[in-house]
């Protein structure tokens, strides 16, 4: 496969280009499928302007958010027919040609999404893509894809940053003093705030769903932390309550475990 | 080292005895220390037990909070001068004789506690168990423990099973969509209700202090998600809290990874 590498950092180009990617430049005929891989926000503008280049026939993104990229494509673009909307879910904290992986995409979803006016070759483009680089493609609907990603990504990356948060506002001498266990809570939290931050904006309703029933959660397990206090230890509601949040945890654990 | 091994579960001591922990029963002779393993709320009781019984001329415990098993034993046990508190800070979401590990506490700190009242012979003698299960002695008032772990054992924990509560509550197929770093933020979800939720109680003030800061950065978050979209995505205040949430969050991975 011949691949043609831009990126508005031409020394992130080059690196990818070093490291086997592809070469850097435009394609001198139009490329069969554009992949575009900016943050959420911006992927709808991007499509436009690739479309408008006649940099390819066909295109599609990675975003790991769908619905607000798909409705900007067709809002923006010419053809928006052309694209379907892709998100391979697969990668880690680090980002950049540096962190690159050959088999990342091994056996993991790339998820499709596609609208009624979708044509069939862009979505049979996309899926092709994430085949050759071994992924398994999922067709879902973008409300779909982007309730799921809110339970399974941004919340998971979100409550990471909080318990990060915590520990930067602690003693120092703390993170001496821990395990595995926080490590592997906090590590996501350590990816680049700026696209996560565009992520979080693009999915913010999914997120903030999601995010609701945490807080109604956290709110009675600060409620039974007070009152364990004056009941004794091992009775009464205060101490059901965080039994039960306990519970619910191993039954997700399992869930997970079981898939 | 001759080991001797007790349990309310008979099985267990069994179990462990027979992958080369020691030998069940009791030692005709005091021995020289009695190592505690209980929840920490049960920690003064069996330590008073097990001194009445002439068990060992020593006693040490590892629960994860030092506080409440301190006072206790201070108010239960004939001769508490006896007694210093130990936590090896390692482990995992398994438990039981068989999730043991060879090489659990090598390298890893071990928390010792005493008092003014604690008599030197004591903390020699948790700390020479320590050393002899490869971990390093690390000497801590038991306020300045139960306030570390809270922040780096305690809450890690409970923001996991917040975590892994949304996700049993969500769709099923969400969980076959997952990659690892939902695994990793919920993986110690999975540690036993039973003695999670006493550990929660036993430490329920040092909780309750780090618990609060998560819950006005999560209120302010969900604030900022429902004003993202008001706002437009890149500018104004909501935008600027996900953003410094996430930047604080970084900054917590950071301090963790320099350590």
């Amino acid at each position: 496969v011949a691949v043609f590498l831009s990126d508005a950092d031409e020394g992130a180009a080059r690196a990818a280009a070093a490291r086997g990617a592809g070469v850097v430049g435009a394609p001198a005929e139009p490329a069969d499928v554009a992949v575009v891989a900016v943050p959420p926000s911006w992927v709808g503008e991007v499509l436009a302007a690739c479309q408008k280049d006649g940099l390819a026939h066909w295109f599609t993104d990675v975003a790991s958010v769908k619905g607000r990229p798909e409705r900007d494509a067709w809002r923006l673009m010419a053809e928006p027919g052309r694209y379907a909307g892709g998100h391979p879910m697969a990668g880690g904290e680090r980002s950049g040609p540096a962190a690159a992986s050959a088999d990342l995409f091994a056996g993991r979803p790339w998820a499709l999404t596609s609208v009624p006016g979708t044509e069939a070759e862009a979505v049979r483009h996309a899926a092709a893509l994430a085949v050759l680089c071994g992924a398994e493609p999922v067709h879902l609907a973008s409300r779909v894809h982007d309730e799921t990603v809110a339970l399974t990504s941004h919340v998971p990356h979100l409550l990471a940053s909080l318990m990060a948060a915590r520990l930067a506002a602690g003693p120092a001498m703390a993170a001496g003093l821990s395990g595995r266990g926080l490590r592997d809570v906090t590590r996501i939290a350590g990816g680049d705030p700026g696209l996560w931050s565009d992520i979080v904006a693009a999915n913010a309703p999914a997120i903030a769903t999601v995010l609701n029933g945490v807080h109604t959660d956290l709110t009675r397990l600060l409620n039974a932390l007070t009152a364990s206090e004056e009941d004794g230890m091992h009775q009464g509601g205060a101490y059901s309550a965080i039994v039960d949040l306990l519970a619910r945890g191993v039954a997700g654990v399992d869930r997970l475990a079981a898939r």
